[in-house]
C-alpha cells in the first residue's frame, strides 16, 4: 500500500466512519461542490451540468474548490444521481429549473428489459477524474457517490422529478415482479458506478437515496431495502467505509442501517442521539445541521453546531454534516466558519 | 337544540372523533372538494381560486359536490389556507402553478406590528356559506377548516411557498420574540376564522399545519406548539371535536396530540397502530391511505384500505382518510369505491 493511501485510510473521516477514536469530529457538507460557490458558478456559465460531470478536468476542479476554500475533511466527487444512467445509454438530460428529464419513461416489462447495463468501460471519465483527484487531494480523502436504486427508479418511471412518486408507487405495488426486476437492474448500475470509484482510489462511498423518505417503513422494507442491501453488499470487498443517506427518513433509520452501511446519514428532523439509538451501536452517524439555519445568523449557527456535536457524542462515530445539501443561497463564509468551529471542539 | 343539529352531533363522524363506538368507520377525503372532480373544474373555468372561496353560492356548491358523488360521511368547507389573511386585508393572491404569493413579505417588527387582525365582520361570507351548507347537508356533518399559525407564518415570511422555509426558520431562531409575536397574532386570526365556522354550525374543525413536518420536534415544541395550542384551547368552548393535521409528522405525533385536538391526522408514513401508540389513548386518529396509491389499480387500493382499517382498530377512534390531499389526477370513481368499501367493513 502506498504512503498517500495509508494516510487516507488513517484520515479523520475514515476513522470516524470506522467508529475509531478521533481528536475532533470530521466535517464535510453534502453539495459542498456546487452553486453556493462563486468559483463554481463562474466555471459553469458555459458548461451544462451533465457535460461538467463527464469532463475529468472540470470534475477535478469543481470537487477541489470547497476543499481549498473551507478546509473540509473530505472531498465528495462532483456528480449527478442520473449520471450512471446517462453513461449506460439512457436518453436523459438535466433541465435547468426542472431537474433530470427522461426521454422515454420506463413503465412496462419491455421498457425494463430494454434498459442498458452499465459497463465500467463506459465510465472511463469517472476513473480518470477519481485518479486525478486522489493525486491532487494528497491526504484528504475523496468520497465516491451514487444514487440508490429506488431514487433512480423514480426518475425513470416518472420521467423526471415527482412530488408524490405516484407512478413509481403504482408500479411497485401493482406489478411487484416487474418492480423488483427494475430495481435489481439499477442495483447493478449503481454497483458498477461505485466500484469504479473505489478501484480508482475513493476512500469512502456514499449511496444517496434522495426519495426514500416518501415511503412507509413497510414499503421500504419490501420494495427497496433488498436492492440497496445488494449494492452495499457488493461493495463490502472494496474495504472502504460505506455511507447510506436519505431525507425524511425518521421512520426508516433502523432499516437504513440494516442495509449494510457503516454510516447512516440523518436529516435535521431527528437528533443524532435519538437517531443513533434507532440505528444501533454498530453504525456511525452523519448529519444533521438544518441547512435552512445557515442563513439564520452566526449566533444561531454556532449554537446549532454545538448542539449537533454534543448530541453526536452519543453515537459511536460522528461525521459532521448538514441534514441535506448546501442551499444555493448559502454564504460560503458561514460554511468555512462552521468547519473552524467543528475543528475547535474536542471529540474523544 | 334543533333536530338537525342533534343528528349531526350523533353522526358517525362526530362519534368516531369522540372515541365512541361506531358500526362502521366514517370516511372523508382531504381535498375531496377540488380538482379531481370534473364538475369542480367546470365551475372554476372562469372563477379565480380566492373568488371561489369568498362567494357563498360557489363555496356551497363546491363543498357539496363530493358529498353527492362519493357519499362521504362529512363535507369539508371549501377554502384556502391563506383566505383569513386576505380577508383581514393582507395583500396576497393565489397564482396558478405557484400557490399563494404575498405582495409584501413580513420580516421585521414593523411588518408584524402592521399585520391586520381578523374581525368576524370581515368574514360574513364564511358565516353565510356555512349556514347555507348546514341547511343543504341535513344530517351530514360539515368540517370547518383553517391553516395553523406556523403554516400561515411561513407564507407571510417567505412571501410564498418554500421548500426549505429558510427565512421562516431564520426568523424563528434569530428573533424569537418577534417570531412569537407573529405567531400569537396569527393564532388570533385562525381562532376567529374557526370560531365563525363553529358558530354558523360546523360540526367539527380541522386545524391544518401543512408545513409542520419541516421542523424537528424540539423546534416544533418551542416555536409552534404554544400557538397551535392557543388556537385549539380557544375553540374548546365551541363543543365541537377538533382535528389537527400535518404531513411528514412522524417525529411530532405526540406533540400534535398535546396541542389539544381530539383527533390527530396521520400521513401515510406511520401506520395507525403505531401512530396511536405515539399519540396516546386520549385521541382518535385520522388517515392514512397513501394518496399516491389511488392510481395503483383497484386490487392495490382495496388491500391498502383494508390494511388501514385493520391498523385503525388499534386506535380508540378512527376517521378514514388519505394521508394527504386527493391528487388532482385521481379517478373520482376510485374514491367512490373506497367509500363503499370502508362502509362495508364493520368497526366495533
Amino acid at each position: 500500500m502506498s504512503a498517500p493511501s495509508e494516510v487516507r485510510t488513517d484520515s479523520l473521516l475514515v476513522r470516524a466512519m470506522r467508529r475509531r477514536p478521533v481528536p475532533t469530529t470530521p466535517v464535510w457538507f453534502m453539495r459542498q461542490a456546487g452553486r453556493s460557490l462563486p468559483e463554481y458558478r463562474a466555471l459553469r456559465t458555459e458548461v451544462g451540468m451533465l457535460e461538467a460531470c463527464t469532463r475529468p478536468d472540470l470534475v477535478t476542479e469543481i470537487t477541489l474548490q470547497p476543499v481549498r476554500r473551507h478546509r473540509v475533511d473530505a472531498a465528495i466527487l462532483f456528480s449527478d444521481i442520473v449520471l450512471p444512467l446517462r453513461a449506460a445509454g439512457v436518453d436523459l438530460d438535466i433541465v435547468a429549473g426542472v431537474g433530470p428529464v427522461v426521454a422515454a419513461p420506463v413503465r412496462s416489462a419491455a421498457d425494463v428489459a430494454a434498459l442498458p447495463a452499465l459497463d465500467a468501460g463506459q465510465i472511463g471519465f469517472i476513473d480518470e477524474a477519481v485518479r486525478s483527484l486522489v493525486g491532487e487531494l494528497g491526504p484528504t480523502p475523496l468520497i465516491g457517490f451514487a444514487g440508490a436504486p429506488f431514487t433512480l427508479a423514480s426518475y425513470l418511471v416518472e420521467g423526471g422529478p415527482s412530488k408524490d412518486h405516484a407512478r413509481t408507487k403504482a408500479l411497485m405495488h401493482g406489478e411487484p415482479e416487474l418492480w423488483h426486476a427494475l430495481l435489481a437492474h439499477l442495483a447493478g448500475v449503481t454497483t458498477t458506478f461505485l466500484r469504479v470509484q473505489a478501484a480508482a482510489g475513493a476512500s469512502a462511498l456514499q449511496l444517496f437515496d434522495s426519495w426514500a423518505g416518501a415511503l412507509s417503513a413497510a414499503d421500504y422494507a419490501t420494495y427497496v431495502l433488498p436492492h440497496s442491501r445488494a449494492v452495499l453488499g457488493a461493495l463490502a470487498d472494496t474495504g472502504v467505509p460505506l455511507v447510506h443517506f436519505g431525507v425524511g427518513t425518521g421512520e426508516l433509520l433502523r432499516l437504513l442501517g440494516e442495509a449494510g452501511a457503516d454510516v447512516v446519514g440523518v436529516d435535521w428532523r431527528v437528533p443524532l442521539d435519538e437517531a443513533s439509538r434507532r440505528i444501533g451501536p454498530d453504525r456511525a452517524v452523519q448529519g444533521n445541521l438544518d441547512p435552512a439555519l445557515l442563513r439564520a445568523g452566526w449566533p444561531v449557527v454556532e449554537r446549532e453546531v454545538r448542539r449537533v456535536l454534543a448530541e453526536g457524542r452519543a453515537a459511536p462515530g460522528h461525521v459532521f454534516n448538514l441534514g441535506h445539501g448546501v442551499p444555493p443561497e448559502t454564504d460560503p463564509d458561514v460554511l468555512t466558519r462552521v468547519v473552524e468551529l467543528v475543528h475547535s471542539v474536542p471529540r474523544d
